[in-house]
């Protein structure tokens, strides 16, 4: 039984080492979102990652690219080379190499990529560790001939079913980044109707039937009519809401009373486990969080307490599509639901998000994708969303190629600009030089 | 990137489909080992199961024989025919199959064929899931050319360690089994001496560094002696004590103050969560299980009271290997330990928990396994010990081969034999007729 294929051929899979490692730094147009950490500037950092083996396999990687991402990241690869295509371990591996990275912004209250809670070096180990374990995940699918899907367990569904992630936003970004800034033509929204606008052509070019409303941006009763316009255009579909802990506990508790028959879950409505639970306590509408509980060491408090009521995984945060696996696993046994978070991200990311999505049974909300607001890539055929679903592929690996010329393009976008850290509140301060962050 | 293999080699790997299921049930030869719920008969049901795939794979898995775990296994096999080779949501559709089969002894309070708390459908379908998971994984091993480890994560060390499984025993089973009742030549172990002779022969024959005595026999304070006896004989090194259950609150405390600073563990002191929780809360003995917690179901509770510090894994229990990863997941998050538990099992399972166990980082513990015991198997080479740990072998698959005369010869007992469930109770009151379960 050991015996059925070339014996050369299986060891030199079985051996098969890395060989190569590539960390490539690039901007991404992105336009002007609100949140409440400010706006989207006109271009965001990631970081590609590539494993090369042995054997002539290459697997890529996609993460953040703020300064203390990529730092890790950079310091990390060439402790890759020579090891085999294994994940387990990493995130441990890549955390013990953090500490001798100077960091800059560890101390910042929140991460400047995206909205997790109180920043801590694992957190960014995770993320790191994240592009190098899809990265490996896909050189052991070529090496294999099996899709990531089939690494990971196989496959549970033939497709993944996508949120239309709506966002106030303005038309375009300021005056004063220069005259190449990146241009779209989705226009304002900043009122219901303009909201309901949005999502009505997201329907149409991507077919999405669940609607995500960032929130955070104006007060409350704003917030709530947009969502209840969206709940009203849309019967009968899901619509949630997410504030990123913009209000307190009372203003919450008042939200959810009137969210509790429209919404489909609230998203983390306040900040801090303890304030969440005390909104749970409060309401029937679910809450879900991907602030409260974005890495393994805030669960246990969460589920003792029945702060949430759904996580929202990422494997960018989570450390992979391993520990993605895990926190679905986790979430079963304490009957807390799984959802999927979004942050920027390109199409690697995205096929990476499809892959490890197909193969959770429990995960049964539409997940949330920025990849509508994103204009560019570095795959050479992007994701076609079809009635809000993403097909889920087959072919080894991830299943994408990467686009070399683009990615040299945005990585030479990057070498010759001085944006290194995403930062969408001094965004917003070049427009309002005296706002803050608002709280309700 | 995509195309870096043959197209037509990848596209029958990707589509690759089981095409035949065998379940073989088997006898096993056991000796006779005292537990609380009375003495191992001659023969053991297992139950060993083989995938095989278009492509010409065969993987193999292993699992209980008992009739209600063969039964919705012979009735799941034939549904598993068509299906790629895919192990994501098959305690699923397992527990889905459990539904249509009449089962003999599902409300028995305790397993025949172990001591996993109360049954339930649950508990048998994941078990049998078990088996088919690892053939899955054996099989896709074989056809991806990766060791099954490497399906899973990858390796995170190249051994397991392996404690020495120290029973109470008989010399010889008693008389009026026939005149081809297995024999061995340990002889009997009824006193701390000779407990602590048994552990010698497993040091100079395994190389066993720690040492795990089934308790539950006698009453407590000779089987502390006996514990106490192997902590002397072998200083400095885990000593651990499992009397399953057999005792109340008070005597849990009084033995585990007496062991606190002794044994490495106290495991299954007294039965269910909260009376766990109650030993737990008065003493700093860390408490182990695989009796309240063995299905994601008792979890939380367990875990919420802090019932046990240590949850002993076993992929028959939790529905495979991915299974006893996601627990480890659990585990982790929860700040309790992991170790791994061995009901009766032949090199296929052994193969599959040293591989599953090489991938999980948090495991600590040295893995119990009767393998010592069991003087049969059905694989070509079975497993040398050395220095207590098995290696994690490379090659595709378990890194196994199916002894197909032993499989047969084992089949054939069975076939010719009355026996189908383990029932230590009834072996037990065989000698002693008017024997009924301890507790003290």
């Amino acid at each position: 039984m050991i015996m059925t294929e070339n014996t050369v051929e299986i060891s030199a899979k079985i051996n098969s080492k890395i060989t190569q490692v590539r960390v490539t730094p690039i901007l991404i147009a992105d336009p002007p979102l609100l949140n409440i950490q400010g706006v989207h500037a006109p271009y965001a950092p990631r970081a590609i990652i590539e494993v090369e083996t042995d054997t002539g396999e290459i697997g890529v990687g996609e993460t953040y690219g703020d300064t203390d991402y990529l730092s890790v990241a950079q310091a990390f690869a060439p402790e890759l080379v020579g090891s085999p295509l294994s994940v387990n371990g990493l995130r441990g591996r890549v955390r013990a190499r953090t500490e001798s990275v100077e960091l800059q912004r560890v101390d910042a209250a929140v991460d400047a990529g995206g909205l997790r809670g109180p920043r801590s070096l694992n957190k960014i180990a995770c993320s790191v560790a994240s592009a190098f374990e899809v990265a490996i995940y896909d050189a052991l699918g070529h090496l294999a001939g099996l899709p990531v899907h089939a690494l990971l367990g196989g496959k549970v569904r033939d497709d993944v079913d996508f949120s239309a992630y709506l966002f106030y936003r303005w038309a375009e970004h300021p005056d004063g980044y220069g005259s190449d800034v990146p241009h779209d033509d989705w226009g304002a929204a900043l009122d219901p109707d303009q909201v309901v606008q949005q999502a009505r052509r997201m329907v149409r070019d991507y077919g999405f039937t669940s609607f995500k409303l960032k929130g955070g941006v104006f007060p409350p009763d704003q917030e709530v009519a947009a969502t209840k316009a969206l709940a009203e255009a849309f019967p009968g579909r899901p619509v949630r809401l997410d504030p990123n802990g913009a209000w307190s506990v009372a203003t919450s508790l008042r939200v959810a009373a009137e969210l509790e028959s429209i919404a489909e879950y609230l998203e983390d409505p306040t900040t801090g486990t303890a304030q969440m639970a005390e909104v749970a306590r409060g309401t029937s509408l679910p809450l879900a969080t991907n602030m409260c509980v974005t890495s393994t060491e805030e669960i246990s408090e969460a589920f003792r307490t029945d702060a949430v009521q759904v996580v929202l995984s990422d494997h960018h945060y989570w450390g992979g599509l391993r520990a993605t696996q895990d926190l679905a696993a986790i979430c079963d046994a304490f009957d807390v639901g799984l959802s999927m978070h979004s942050n920027t991200h390109l199409g690697i990311s995205l096929a990476a998000m499809t892959q490890v999505a197909s193969t959770i049974p429990t995960l049964r909300y539409a997940c949330d994708t920025h990849r509508p607001w994103q204009t560019e890539d570095v795959i050479t055929t992007p994701h076609v969303f079809a009635d809000g679903k993403l097909p889920v592929t087959g072919t080894p690996g991830l299943g994408i190629e990467l686009d070399r010329d683009s990615l040299q393009r945005l990585h030479q976008r990057w070498a010759g600009s001085p944006i290194r850290d995403r930062d969408d509140g001094v965004a917003m301060r070049r427009v309002h030089p005296e706002w803050t962050q608002p709280s309700w």
